[in-house]
């Protein structure tokens, strides 16, 4: 309760200008106490299935009543509206544009509002940036205690992100993509693990992957494996290399699962 | 009073050197309660036009008390002298190089001195960087109680920036220049406000302006408009669109103002 | 004793990923009241010389008590082993691949230990990344007071890097290298101003330089010097300018240097 919270921040502001300190400026001022922890600053725009998946890979890890606050275009998402929802203990404070969907639909919120108190936006100024700063606040007072419902009315549902999990055929067959591809060269894709048939084989590129993997170890230096990652996903990895470079796979690019 | 004073860098130190880290240890050696922000840490040398514009714009934001430690080259400074400024109720500490004038000249500081009490100077070590990390004890002191008066001699000038502000002509032409394009590739200027004609005709490249917008919404999306930004310097943007690119407008590029 | 802890964040994992926030989460869910810093987490892999360099360079500048977390391969040290050690007043917990070895060879540990106890590892994923991420609560508890010796057993060695220092031949001539060269192209070499003859002859490159100097004033802008840096290793530096550019110097060019 005296414990000093924590607030993530998840922007496409870059660190070139100033924006992500003038963000925690607008923080420390209303929250002198709380802890700012930057998890990425370069999300693309349009990347909104980057930012989903980073988002859910980390929150986890982070303690319990962290706000995790995603500064990204609110006037991208299709009704303008911000979200604040309540979630596994955590809170996310995001554009209702999809980028918290695949969260929220493998964890429903135990509450979820549309943050409109005009005491929990800043002064509205209609510049690129400022249209994302306005709902910094709102971030700030979660993390001083102010409930949730104080924010906004209660909402119950969000704007999905279409293709946040893979399609799976009625012949069994999963037709997914690559989401994300990490420093090491590791292929996230939006294939949950329980999607997978009992004996997958999985067709990445020219590649075909006949096992799901339990840990590296078990392919030896320069191997190809596939793994769940830490959000449930299908991962295809080098064991010590990098996958995108060694087997030629780019974001977007195609992965297909059939039973083998 | 007991709550915690926050500290902004602005430096020319990069991220890809630990030099960074090493100002947050001596802050935090001489400030543990303090909070430490980054504003920037690519200001190219040189662009003291950027800094300058970059401090100007984030200050505001932060919460009254705050010391913004600007760490660039203070053996570019004609006199090298460092100076700190009490100024809107916050505190800069910076050399005495014009990257503060633009601030100082719209706000007069309510005290301003040049730091030169070994105290609060590192042991100086005549590199290229330790010549720049001597003055942040300065800071870790304002942050933490210590009076202004204490670090030095006061003063009641400094050094300006020219064309911190642009030139108006006797005819009222308004001959500026753009100073910073941030990563939306909105173009910031070096026109106040105040120096525009009642009816502004606007040319940057082969694009005119016939009008200030209050704000995004006036144009469709794709439109150019010009915006008084937060700062009070004219910007020229895109709605939703990099107004640099589409514009092929440059730093430094001139931008012209005449009565329409 | 309850001022907050530092933790400083030397890793491999770049800031496109969420994976240094992810850290950070782990830290303040076990250490809530640390403050965190970043040093470098651009340091590339293979990179062991810059990495220990900035190691070396920065953490006599941090509070007593500092921790210093290298999360770099931990798979890389040849016993897979994470040591932790107090040296100097200060902890440093990184891979035993060599990192800490210049530090801990000029500053012998008061303590060392293997990292082995599990309540001090995250629970285990074999991924890349995760098998970074495992040694983090360590740094974790040695900030919030728990005692080196309950992390593991002690050890009385360490794995040594090669060339950490240059080589001294029968004749008194240092053939050394280049191990960083900073942003602003001074070149770091692995040649300690103990090694260095009386009257020393640099040679880099076709450059020779014929004295070390005290500091940057003792020559003209534009001019070539030799200095002794922070951390005892000459360092050859242009006044005002870059080294590694006007020299035409790379990371690993060899640098000797003979009795002039």
């Amino acid at each position: 309760m005296s414990m000093p919270h924590v607030i993530t921040l998840l922007t496409d502001f870059g660190t070139t200008d100033a924006y992500v300190g003038i963000v925690k400026g607008v923080l420390f001022a209303r929250a002198p106490e709380v802890r700012v922890v930057d998890l990425v600053h370069a999300a693309e725009s349009g990347s909104l299935y980057a930012a989903a998946y980073l988002l859910m890979s980390a929150y986890p890890y982070f303690p319990p009543g962290t706000v995790h606050l995603v500064l990204t275009d609110p006037s991208a998402a299709p009704n303008r509206r911000i979200i604040a929802a309540h979630v596994e203990g955590h809170y996310i404070v995001a554009p209702d544009n999809g980028v918290a969907a695949p969260l929220l639909d493998e964890h429903p919120p135990a509450a979820m509002i549309s943050v409109e108190n005009d005491r929990f936006l800043l002064e509205a100024r209609r510049h690129t940036f400022h249209s994302r700063l306005i709902y910094a606040p709102a971030a700030a007072a979660l993390a001083t205690g102010v409930r949730l419902e104080e924010l906004g009315p209660l909402l119950s549902s969000w704007t999905t992100l279409p293709r946040a999990l893979a399609s799976v055929e009625s012949n069994g067959k999963v037709a997914g993509e690559v989401v994300h591809i990490d420093r090491f060269g590791n292929l996230v894709t939006n294939i949950h693990g329980s999607q997978l048939p009992a004996r997958p084989r999985i067709t990445v590129g020219s590649t075909v992957i006949d096992r799901v993997s339990d840990h590296y170890g078990e392919v030896e230096a320069g191997g190809v494996l596939a793994v769940i990652g830490s959000t449930g996903r299908l991962e295809i990895s080098i064991n010590r290399g990098s996958a995108a470079k060694k087997l030629f796979v780019s974001k977007t690019d195609p992965v297909h699962v059939d039973a083998g």
